[in-house]
């Protein structure tokens, strides 16, 4: 069996820890393997099955190696300039910022929604947004059925979307201690700002769960909107996801069609009171559904309720998973 | 000035002892007062205007003594006992339980919304779900003025909104210390679950936010649907509200309306990250609202984040303010 040539750049951040760990747990066809860094974390040992590696700094040298693979999470600056660079020398990106993932020359994956797409790559592929990732898993199998007219996303995102300093944030937070990542304090607080403030009044993020949900969907019309909202949960995206589907269905037969989709858990039995958690949700790889209920208030309405590991699916767990679809279609040259 | 003789009964829970706090706030031509209990609080001293108090056990004779208004805040069970024994003896009970809210024989008002609706009462006022008083008070202006066509209410609700135990889950479950109240933990997690399930899938608080709003508003056709979510915050309902208007609307002209309004503040300069926020409406009286914005994803759509103290204003202060209309409008024989 052929063998790949991987590396990991932004290696000692929140994601790229995770994608290490992913890595090992998925067990890819690995040749070689490098981790890569700024300056600031070039040196540092780090462990992958049960061996050490010292994280290289990031360079324009550094893809002078074969390299097939390589998984960025190191910020949209970064990506920017060495994306590109690894391009040019043959290896495919899988990059986790939102530098590419507008861009038409990019195509922008989650393997259980759009995996062809990896097909027409030109050395970048691009991860999505965590939120949109999780929403467009549970969405993408009813717009097969029954075509969506029209999405309303609320989001409960957890302060790991934040990175290690959100991270500390809430843990600090807890014990009475200011924020520093977060304008305002989030232990015991949610605030309504997730990424920055565009001229219409939408962050940011508000606005990549809109357009990346349509460019993964391919369907530049699909009706969207969204409130994105930090909770004081440590890890997991949780979201409301209100929807109104193309035509008339049954609840039961949108369970079933949930159940049987790829990467999704449903969890729904309200009766015993079983639904989607994100202290469940963590750990894991799956994005759970449940809450799966009609809304009467507009025809062939559909409330969900859906959770995953913002660190995981949102993140790492995609990405290789991108990187598994370019093994297994046999994309890479 | 004519006074009046007011009863607090349930004085001893979190929202009695927030009456407690609004009336002396509110300054209420008081004569007498009385505050009553179960018998596991009869008995125990408590402070009114700098005067002690003791709390008397609440009977079928609690009543014989002439009182104008009484407070409920003692639960469903006990209201539906003891409301019709204090309406029957010529008091009017402004009841926060839900055990009378949906009765068509019984006003369920909000000052700011239906103020009017304090006339028809037969002694017994409800006071409705925290949850929806904060959303009507934001929706009513927008109502009048364009009218709604549908309403989509998400909601971040404090576990204030239990009760003490509830407030003490979180307590203790930063702690790391397994919860009581809640089925499971709400530190650092997200439950999709306030009050029970009912069959159709949807909780009775979210069937609450339904019924309430249309029945506040008058409009029984008003299309609503709801999804409510515990989080771990201390105090304070956020809620995200994306609203169908019945006509066009100029951004401006929503901000000058909500501003106008009464019981609200517009809290609305994100390019200054100035939005609504628990830790800032926990305290106050107010409805805040902000994160105003045109919602592109259906005609005349608009976007809401509204925040009010759920003790305060979804509970005590609403109770206290319909006892000041009663007294304005000289409904109290």
């Amino acid at each position: 069996m052929r063998k790949y040539n991987i590396a990991v750049v932004g290696a000692s951040g929140m994601v790229g820890n995770m994608m290490r760990t992913v890595l090992e747990e998925r067990k890819l066809p690995i040749d070689n393997i490098y981790f890569m860094a700024s300056s600031r974390s070039a040196g540092k040992t780090i462990t992958f099955m049960g061996q050490d590696y010292i994280i290289e700094e990031l360079t324009e040298n550094s893809f002078d190696k074969h390299i097939d693979i390589a998984l960025f999470s190191a910020g949209g600056e970064t990506s920017k300039i060495f994306s590109p660079i690894a391009a040019a020398k043959g290896c495919i990106v899988i990059d986790n910022s939102s530098a590419w993932r507008m861009d038409p020359e990019v195509p922008l994956v989650v393997p259980e929604v759009n995996p062809e797409d990896v097909e027409w790559n030109k050395g970048i592929i691009a991860n999505p947004n965590c939120s949109t990732i999780q929403a467009v898993v549970a969405l993408k199998p009813l717009y097969d059925a029954y075509g969506i007219k029209r999405i309303i996303y609320t989001t409960f995102q957890a302060v790991s979307g934040a990175g290690m300093k959100g991270y500390k944030d809430l843990e600090n937070g807890i014990k009475g201690i200011a924020p520093e990542k977060f304008p305002y304090p989030i232990a015991e607080n949610v605030l309504p700002h997730i990424d920055v403030f565009s001229e219409d009044g939408y962050t940011k993020e508000e606005i990549k769960m809109v357009n990346e949900t349509r460019k993964i969907m391919h369907d530049d019309n699909l009706r969207i909107t969204a409130t994105t909202v930090r909770v004081p949960v440590f890890n997991s995206h949780s979201e409301s996801i209100n929807v109104e589907l193309g035509k008339p269905f049954e609840i039961s037969d949108v369970v079933k069609i949930l159940t049987d989709a790829p990467g999704i858990i449903v969890e729904d039995d309200v009766a015993n009171n079983i639904y989607p958690m994100p202290i469940n949700a963590s750990g894991k790889d799956e994005t759970f559904v449940g809450r799966i209920r009609p809304d009467r208030s507009v025809e062939n309405g559909l409330n969900l309720w859906v959770v995953a590991d913002n660190i995981r699916k949102g993140a790492a767990t995609n990405a290789v998973q991108i990187a598994e679809v370019l093994i297994a279609r046999g994309t890479i040259k």
